[in-house]
């Protein structure tokens, strides 16, 4: 069993009327869904985000991921219950997991030792069902375009142009790829079809965007499925399915609470992919939480040229939001590996490999700034760290006018954040951020890729050939140049070259394709290739995943 | 607005906790799943299970269905209310509905009129998500099953004998034959599959026959998905899939509880097709209901020469319980149409037609009694039922020895199965049953097809090509030879000709084709074609779902 397990099965969970009751939530507003989760009724956040003043968003982000690991899960917990600890009222917005890849590599995805979210098992599995109510939202459009072609298809579908996947919440590379409708006249027009992970739906991002259910049944009918032979978009409102989808939707988009180890509230809903769509937790989770609370706490995948890029560039643009401060995780071992060292020799202290992979971190920290908001290093500790490695990064950030705070929260829980804590709070209090998206709704598609690429990755230029700049002037012209854009690129580098790490510059984005997601409200600009369909390995978790004698369950984390 | 819908928004439900006291279910052993549902902990279940005597077991059947519909939920719901008003203490046991389905044709799957189980709209679409659970487990097999091909196949699974089919709850014709694996290297070995609508995978009728968590593991474990080239057939267990499977199963397996309007206990709980499976309610519920109330009332699917025999030889034998009346649902409108009037006609009087179609109504009495159970045979009164009709009813059931009790719970409640709760519970008080399956285990499979085809269709014979003589010898020397038999045939005639009303005989039984369901322990026999995947409508119920300004449902109903 794993630690984290261990410590998570250890504890004694509140009753989640109790955390309700903590967060400001009347017990009426709640629906249960076991004794540690709840959903909390639309009604009710409909009126408190009426009701109510605003609290202060901080955002937890990471430098770029390395096989080392970071832990921004573990960090936003862990500064969230210490918000607790010293005295402030803090909620956490965490993404949902999916069930998915439990089953591929084993781990889990609500945090780690004593900066988790519990019940930790369910919110891996099923949780409260938002992921499968999402992935039958997504099949019913997906059944409904097929079944619109075989009763005689009077939209004049192109069905060599849907665009539109079906969607599971399972690693399975055999369905990336499929023809579809095959045996005969009872069963349709054989086409090329492929099946996304369910993070990967479009369904899934305007669900996270949605501010409630009239904006999602208008989103998720916006959405572009296919074109006709002519090139005119169909939309699930040209099908008429975006009712029934908002239908199968309406429980889900209610935010799901959960509590933190150390009893804190925590809302933990929704999750999409950080490559294709925008990363971060619902709109619904983050909003309501700052209703209720003085400081929320919240997260967003990747590293910050992607993950913080699209939560400010796009969620907080299209949610109005405006966060107050924002804290970028490092470790030791991880600013090594920017450092050109490799993870078999990450035991040994190397000052001058932590020095280079600096440039990592430090190139995050004058990002932040340019959005408008204080950076705070959390430099997340391991026992191996040395205190000349930590002082090299003490000084670093002293140098760039900001600082970076020991964090042992996995091992001492809140007690191992409070200074981060601290920290945070100087600057909320100090009133410092100033916050601004990198670039104006107005500019036009090609710039705003421009825009990220150069202000925030460094690069040089962008690569973007003739055919991609075409659709964006078809997207312009179809009234869609007032979105931001998504990018899809590597996470373990500035560039889109994996093996860059630290802080390259002067490259060149290679732009592949641009997509419309427009029931989400955004077009993604695809750099490589983006993988939306993982598989599964060698040896699969689920291989040793069962159930013990008393039922609990083994091998899963 | 449907009247149902109308009726059951106008209910006022009580908080489930109070259902589960009255039901004898203390309060910590709940699950809730919002306010007005909850699963029943396994735990508890255990515990009841070894504790407490046994009710008595009313099993709610039908004559073979006719497009005027007859009624068997309603009744079931009524007779569980009625019961409840004499005093006794009743739990009614009725399967979950699948979601699917209700984007096709309007309507739900949850009674009707004043006889419904609710939250309706809640038990239609998510409900607790149980088939969500059993679709992940079904598709997390077949992501095994081609993920152990690509890193080896070192088991020797020979692709072209791959018998497990992905599952999904939507009706998608374009999904019943697909070619997987498509676009290069990366993506696996292409291979025909396709996808059945997840009320009839194979998971779905194990999770059904489980009778507790170990149970279900071994079940899973034993579920066939394919042959080597030599013929040895590879198991769930082989590929090291059961232990996660079970582990997407372990909350799902906890029975659902709801109320009926009139406030009775509810145990809805699974949902297996009544072609290629069984057709009942879980095991779990059903044992738990009857180990917490004098009488059980449950249903199932089809007329009962598919749903009671199956009821009865599959589920009362595997899971030992020994029902003790049986209710046959009826409508004068239904016997009709067995009489030979066209649906169009249903309106006028026809005395006549009305003793032909009693044919139908008097085999099932006839059947029944074979099991040893005392028939008795509900007349679910529409109003445009005349006295003479009635009468003729009454008078061919009196001359058989039993009665036809007139019903009117659909307008009136639970006061309008009172006479039927008592005419029930002067059978059960009289002891009148001696249940005995159709055929004992030893028999040889193509003996029990035989049986069940002489002796409840009124067979002459059965038409057994010598590849399927083959298979069930196969089947046999693989040690299945003890299990019962499961026909798939149209639930519309007595034979396999959908379109022979009434009380055909004589007719050959033809069996296509035979499959082994290892795990859930029956031999399934296929007469005609087997729609394991519906398709949906020219227009479907989708396109008119939505939700209102308060956000409430439109349409589903």
């Amino acid at each position: 069993m794993s630690i984290d397990l261990e410590i998570a099965r250890a504890a004694t969970l509140a009753p989640i009327a109790q955390i309700a009751e903590k967060a400001g939530i009347p017990v009426d507003a709640l629906e249960p869904y076991g004794k540690y989760k709840a959903k909390i009724g639309l009604d009710f956040v409909q009126q408190i985000r009426h009701d109510r003043p605003i609290g202060k968003l901080v955002l937890v982000t990471g430098i770029n991921p390395t096989p080392a690991g970071e832990g921004k899960t573990t960090t936003t917990v862990g500064l969230g219950d210490a918000l607790n600890l010293i005295g402030k009222k803090a909620m956490i917005c965490l993404r949902e997991p999916s069930l998915g890849p439990c089953f591929g590599v084993k781990g889990g995805a609500a945090g780690g030792g004593h900066a988790q979210v519990v019940p930790m098992e369910d919110i891996n599995l099923h949780f409260t069902g938002d992921f499968h109510a999402i992935t039958a939202a997504n099949n019913l459009l997906a059944a409904m375009i097929d079944n619109h072609i075989y009763w005689g298809n009077s939209l004049g579908i192109d069905a060599r142009r849907i665009t539109w996947r079906r969607a599971i919440d399972m690693n399975d590379r055999a369905l990336r790829g499929i023809v579809g409708s095959m045996g005969g006249v009872a069963n349709g027009f054989p086409r090329e079809d492929g099946f996304d992970i369910v993070v990967a739906s479009e369904v899934m991002a305007a669900f996270c965007l949605a501010y409630d259910l009239a904006d999602l049944q208008t989103r998720l009918g916006r959405i572009i499925v296919a074109s006709t032979r002519d090139g005119k978009p169909v939309t699930a409102a040209d099908l008429k399915a975006d009712g029934a989808m908002a239908v199968l939707l309406k429980d889900a988009l209610a935010p799901n609470l959960v509590q933190t180890l150390a009893g804190s509230p925590a809302l933990v809903h929704g999750g999409p992919f950080a490559n294709i769509a925008h990363g971060c937790n619902s709109v619904m989770a983050t909003t309501l939480g700052l209703h209720l609370s003085d400081v929320v706490v919240t997260e967003a995948g990747f590293g910050a040229d992607l993950g913080a890029e699209k939560f400010l560039d796009i969620k907080c643009r299209l949610a109005g939001l405006a966060p107050d401060a924002c804290v970028i995780v490092a470790t030791i071992r991880a600013l090594k590996m920017h450092g050109g060292v490799a993870k078999a020799d990450l035991g040994r202290e190397d000052v001058g490999a932590v020095r280079r992979g600096i440039a990592n971190l430090a190139r995050h920290v004058g990002n932040i700034r340019k959005f408008g908001l204080p950076p705070i290093v959390a430099l997340n500790r391991f026992t191996a760290d040395t205190e000349a490695e930590i002082a090299a990064v003490q000084q670093a950030m002293a140098a760039l006018g900001t600082e970076a705070i020991l964090c042992t929260h996995w091992s001492d829980g809140a007690q191992g954040t409070v200074a981060l804590a601290h920290a945070v709070m100087q600057r909320l209090d100090a009133g410092e951020a100033n916050f601004q998206p990198l670039y104006p709704d107005a500019m036009p598609l090609a710039d705003k890729i421009r825009a990220i690429a150069q202000g925030i990755y460094r690069a040089a230029d962008v690569a973007l050939p003739d055919a991609v700049a075409a659709k964006l002037a078809r997207f312009e012209a179809q009234g869609f140049g007032h979105v931001p854009v998504c990018i899809a690129k590597t996470q373990y580098s500035f560039s889109a070259d994996p093996t860059a790490l630290g802080a390259p510059e002067g490259h060149v984005l290679p732009i592949r394709d641009v997509r419309l997601s427009a029931g989400a409200g955004f077009v993604v600009a695809i750099c490589g290739d983006v993988m939306t369909m993982p598989g599964l390995p060698r040896v699969p978790a689920a291989e040793t995943i069962r159930l013990d004698a008393e039922g609990r369950i083994e091998g899963l984390f």
